[in-house]
């Protein structure tokens, strides 16, 4: 609601859009028959915490809506204070892939963000990063063991006399070799090493480390590329002299990037990612639609961002092909989908989602329901384009980056599509990191932001306990975002801790 | 042949097995015509090396023996002394899953090798490790950042103080949440993970670290066991509580493995883990066969052997159901084979190997003849029982572990299998080992033990300059095998490298 109050005990709900027919009790245990909602209505019965409740008089056959889309219709009277759930509505279908609105909604009119800039490192190609980072792109597993050994001496004894350069990254993965690699699906890992060895944050140049009698040879990873500095383990006498020749590539490295400076940059050269996980009640009402705020003003700024997670958002297709900014745009939404829906049935997954006891208990009474509080972090600007799974985002403003909601896969593929900075949100808690870009971890409810006060970068419970509006929240983030990309560490780059790598491989090992 | 001459520059050739009616040319550049075999013909013809010299005459039909098995079928006359390659025999069938031979070899009669003793870590239940190692098991990927920085702390502040352990194993792996986990393969990383936490190498007790909200759950991930010493990430206050709780609960654990101390074990208590990788045209000739030697010898001495990788044996199948030690294990290895060509056709990727024009120069001009450089690192046993991927070992002898051939994935599954050892063949070299127990590395020429002088373990070239024959070399690597169950580190544990575990999910992320 508008102005909630800001005492921890009153009635409060939290309405997504000004378009919605419901809003959602926050209070802790719920609200009992006779709260009265602030600029709202009484409740005509008790609603549990994280229900709905009707704002306004439904018919029977009235639209209930959420997140400014249809997530349903009353089956009976339904007049407003009165509780919505699953028994008091009708459902949709899980949708199909066909007859799909295609991009129907008009782009909301906004004003452009202009004036905000962040402090970067603008690399030779126009790219700018975030971080200033020595990357070791390997093209096989076998080397890993050696060239992460070789990084920990790489920090230990030269980075300290680099200091203009952040870290020093190890690209480790276990693919390159027994795998089917001319298997159709094996462009997907193929192409996410390359694009990730070509981030932004890695200063645009590729230190890379190969076997030498792998299938993935450096020349099938990078076609198209020069490589220089590659570090061929069959090519040196044993391991003191392979250490050697990474240490002196890396030092070779660290010498150039060292005497990069960051500079003022416009949000237009920003790439931010957004995912959740660990989700609960709280997700899709406080962090995702604070998420989704800060989503629109970087897009109004010029920006990228990217929205992910097929599994999550699969059920709210309808939603985004109404909102790609094209036909074509939505029938790539589409056909990403349909793939994703292919490779869960061949490996014998009924794709169909369908809400769990536990999250028609929490409130979520409805499939499209569920997949909206996920896309909710995706804002209401137009579907730019969409990135299939290991590509580059190659337009800027929304994209969806077609990806399974595996926090780690997700986050690979978002940084293989260019991504300089994450945002996570998290209701359960988790310390998910990658090591590569800042990595933003935004709790849903106060509780676990003062209980991992060292972990969580930014609460969004605020929002739930009326201390902030969603607004305050997003700007909030979008403040934070901007002050990491200038270098602000976050807890987890502050600790030293990351989650690894993992590539997205749909083809079979052999 | 037997007793070859100890020149360098005599000719040379090796045959595998006393009935094998072909030898391989090991000389460098080949052999001339004229040139005379010590104890063999002379050749008739040029032979390059790597290729088969006919010891014997064959007539047009005759067998055509390499390993103890049929390879193929003589198309032409070909007499003793000559070049027998794929243009002058006629090829088997790529060989389907009916019509095997099951358990139709007599298994050899050999005497039981006695007396032999390693010194071993012997636990409560009856296991022996070969190292005594602080494992700390993971149930989800989330953890792993945290868990790998504690490791390192536990390792710099706490191990020097415990002596008698010998390391700190973080299990860290991909899985654990994002993840199909209700599909019915997922049996198999799940069942793996909870086989690797009971491997010998750890005392018999689990560490375990969980996140909290992820869907492999402590109680889903060990259903029969007690979870002792469970840390649950989100039980506890942020990140440094959660540091502070892993020290604790791994001090414990140290104190009890460091009472621990070595003693003498028969070689019935030793489980060892066979494999190949970044094979050359001298694996199946030198390492394999020799590696098959000592699998020999440790299985007259009761021990147990496992041998694997699906797609390199595969086509060999018909000489591993004759091998089995009763009907009922032929169709296991039948079954497993079989569910493998599934996996592999789902995945849009055609089984049927074929020699490669690589292959085919090296001197492999048939694929059985391919997959028996492979399966003679198993030697001449029956094949006892079948291992399915992540299940554990339960008869000593020869086991067929069945697993991709992937070393990581294979390796990780031999690990949970129950393998305290692991040897590793390697013809273009690489630094492959594990963490969780010794990985001897063998060449199969020397100038890649020359090369990589300080990460080869064993030279089984030697056998190809004639200077070592085929049993001494076995032998040899017997010996080697005994000292490093012993305590004997390998050149990866000196230098303190390892490569991360690869766990096989044939089920879909999400
Ligand atoms: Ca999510
Ligand atoms: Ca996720
Ligand atoms: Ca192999
Ligand atoms: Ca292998
Ligand atoms: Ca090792």
């Amino acid at each position: 609601m508008s102005a909630p109050t800001r005492s921890m005990d009153a009635p409060r709900a939290i309405r997504i859009h000004p378009s919605d027919t419901v809003a959602i009790v926050v209070n802790d245990g719920g609200l009992p028959a006779g709260a009265t909602l602030p600029d709202g209505p009484s409740l005509r019965e008790a609603v549990p915490q994280g229900h709905k409740v009707a704002l306004i008089d439904h018919a029977p056959g009235d639209a209930i809506r959420r997140y400014d889309v249809t997530i349903g219709y009353a089956a009976e009277p339904l007049p407003a204070g009165s509780w919505i759930n699953e028994h008091r509505t009708t459902m949709p279908e899980a949708p199909g892939l066909t007859g799909l609105p295609m991009a129907t909604v008009k782009a909301p009119e906004v004003a452009p963000l202009q004036g905000r800039t962040f402090d970067g490192y603008r690399n030779a190609d126009g790219t700018v990063g975030t971080r200033n980072l020595l990357a070791i792109t390997t093209t096989v597993q076998c080397v890993s063991g050696i060239v992460g050994h070789a990084a920990q001496r790489i920090r230990a004894e030269l980075l300290p006399r680099y200091p203009n350069v952040d870290g020093v990254v190890a690209l480790e993965h276990t693919y390159g070799c027994g795998v089917a690699i001319d298997a159709t699906d094996a462009a997907i890992p193929i192409r996410t090493l390359r694009n990730i060895s070509q981030n932004p944050n890695f200063g645009g140049a590729v230190m890379t480390v190969s076997l030498g009698c792998e299938k993935l040879q450096p020349e099938r990873l990078f076609p198209e590329l020069e490589i220089p500095d590659l570090v061929r383990f069959q090519d040196n006498t044993g391991f003191e002299a392979i250490i050697r020749s990474l240490m002196e590539t890396a030092e070779a490295h660290l010498e150039r990037l060292n005497r990069r400076t960051r500079e003022a940059c416009p949000v237009s050269d920003l790439t931010v990612g957004m995912q959740c996980g660990g989700s609960d009640a709280f997700s899709g009402v406080t962090a995702n639609p604070a998420v989704g705020i800060a989503s629109d003003m970087i897009v109004r700024a010029g920006g990228t961002v990217m929205f992910s997670e097929n599994t999550e958002v699969r059920d709210g297709i309808a939603q985004l092909t109404a909102r790609a900014a094209s036909p074509e745009v939505a029938a790539e939404i589409i056909r990403e989908l349909g793939w994703y829906d292919a490779y869960l049935e061949r490996g014998g997954v009924d794709r169909s989602a369908n809400t769990s006891p536990g999250n028609k208990k929490g409130g979520l009474s409805n499939i499209v329901e569920k997949a909206m509080g996920s896309i909710v972090k995706s804002g209401s600007a137009p579907i730019a384009a969409v990135i299939p799974p290991g590509e580059r985002a190659r337009v800027k403003g929304l994209n969806f980056a077609a990806t399974p909601a595996s926090d780690f896969i997700c986050g690979t593929l978002q940084l293989a599509a260019g991504a300089t900075c994450h945002v996570f949100t998290t209701g359960r808690g988790t310390p998910y990191s990658l090591e590569a870009l800042p990595t933003l971890k935004l709790s849903t409810r106060s509780d676990l932001a003062r209980r991992w006060h060292d972990l969580i970068d930014l609460d969004a419970g605020p929002v739930a306990t009326g201390e902030a509006t969603l607004k305050e929240m997003g700007e909030r983030l979008f403040d934070l975002i901007l002050d990491t990309a200038s270098g602000r560490r976050t807890w987890a780059e502050r600790h030293g801790t990351h989650n690894a790598l993992a590539l997205f491989n749909p083809a079979p090992v052999t």
